[in-house]
């Protein structure tokens, strides 16, 4: 079992800048996370952008789709801040053969409360086993990534009406 | 979705008691788990024992056999320590219409750098996705609990030979 | 032994707000942190305000001296951030009686890796032997409160030249 | 300033080994929760010994002694077991001219909710301002080693009646 793993920036990579007092997006911390957990299968990390996702433009996407459609893998897993993770999503549509899904996290991996590590993990825990197709991981769910949508005011994802 | 949370101990459970110098395990971690990663299911704990997994006996899993029976729940995630877990998976086969699926972890939760918050993902994304069976998820993996075994020496599940 | 904290803002205390994709000035982390230390001494915590210290007032340092003047112990410990830690400490100067003792830190309490355990420990472990004046808790050191400076390129505090 | 840390294991440093399913005495954890705390003072971490305080003999005690006698350096930390912090101290009298600390803690360093830091930036911020004597910096207090007993039922340093 092979993962190639897309780290695009978000929330879960956030780092503080003391001299600058400003929050900003770090290097990717899924390898440090995997490490932590001790996982057993093979994966490559690739960092495409590091960018609030409320900044990342239609070139952003399509620079994802070209690098997926490029990956020898069949299982891919990306990292992607959550307010507009639906949208790159869906301009995955449409590759064949590919397991993808989608993470990310409310509060940055670097604190000490997160949901990145839970998050990470129910999406490597369903990649393995599902079928073809596009999927958002968030709040201990996995969803068809053309049903569900963000509620911001609750910071979560819930299934679209 | 609604998952039955079985907790039976190990690992992932334990807590340091300075007054004896000891570790024992503490109260189920699960539950504050889920809710640091604000999970959006229902679930339900459900303790059974607090036991290492080394001092589990025939009666124990009699009675966890009959618990995970008894549940009204399709999802069942079961916590439990690594080193007999493929036992007490052993026990539970027959029960028709339930997905379970085994985790817990080789670092305490409640260590700053453990495997416990990944494991427990993983386990989730599986359950919801896998088809009836019983499992187990560990190390970023998930494999049908009859094909896989402990390698104590390193502290890891690897495929049965 | 009893200590007075008044908290005033200041990155120890910054959390994350998901719904703003903004990090602001939280709940007072130093209660919290004092409890999982097991402290036995006696505190009482008074927040007098939330903010940058970057965007500190006269009238709000006007504001922490009377607080300060009004308190009844003669310990007082004052969480602040780092970037007019030394103005508002100059404030002070003329409260007789009083051992007050500035700490923060340049990461906040809320992240896994931080230095705000250590440098509240270190300011209270000072504000204890010390004799009364004006003193500053940072990187492990103690300072006379007029006898150092923040290095904003290093995010560290060093003795004035 | 300039401090030589003594360390000889207990609880602070202990760590989970999941194949023998034990505590044990790890790595000294201070020099990285050192580097984490960002202090800017020079510090040298000398390991004499990794033991639980309750299997320290008279014969590791009269090792501390002879180490912390040949020390080059007035400033002395001593990261013990807390069970015997008071013999072992009680072995270090009449040494002219050192500031020696003790701390430990009740729960390991690498519990994610730890008195360790609190406790180690207290003994940081005594030591650099008390006069030469031996103290105990547990539970956010300085004591002077002679003046206080571990009172083991409630886990925590208390002045001796």
């Amino acid at each position: 079992m092979r993962i190639r793993v897309f780290t695009t920036g978000g929330t879960i990579d956030k780092v503080y800048f003391d001299a600058a007092s400003t929050y900003e997006i770090g290097d990717p911390q899924v390898g440090p996370l995997f490490k932590e957990a001790n996982v057993t299968f093979d994966f490559v990390v690739e960092s495409v952008m590091q960018k609030d996702s409320l900044h990342m433009t239609d070139d952003d996407r399509a620079v994802i789709r070209e690098r997926v459609a490029a990956a020898p893998e069949k299982l891919i897993l990306i990292t992607h801040g959550t307010d507009t993770m639906t949208e790159t999503a869906a301009r995955l549509a449409g590759l064949p053969d590919k397991v993808i899904v989608f993470t990310g996290s409310v509060l940055p991996a670097r604190f000490r409360q997160s949901d990145a590590r839970c998050n990470l993990g129910c999406a490597v825990g369903a990649l393995q086993v599902l079928p073809p197709g596009i999927y958002i991981a968030m709040n201990g769910r996995v969803f068809p990534a053309s049903q569900v949508k963000k509620n911001r005011a609750q910071s979560r994802f819930e299934p679209k009406a």
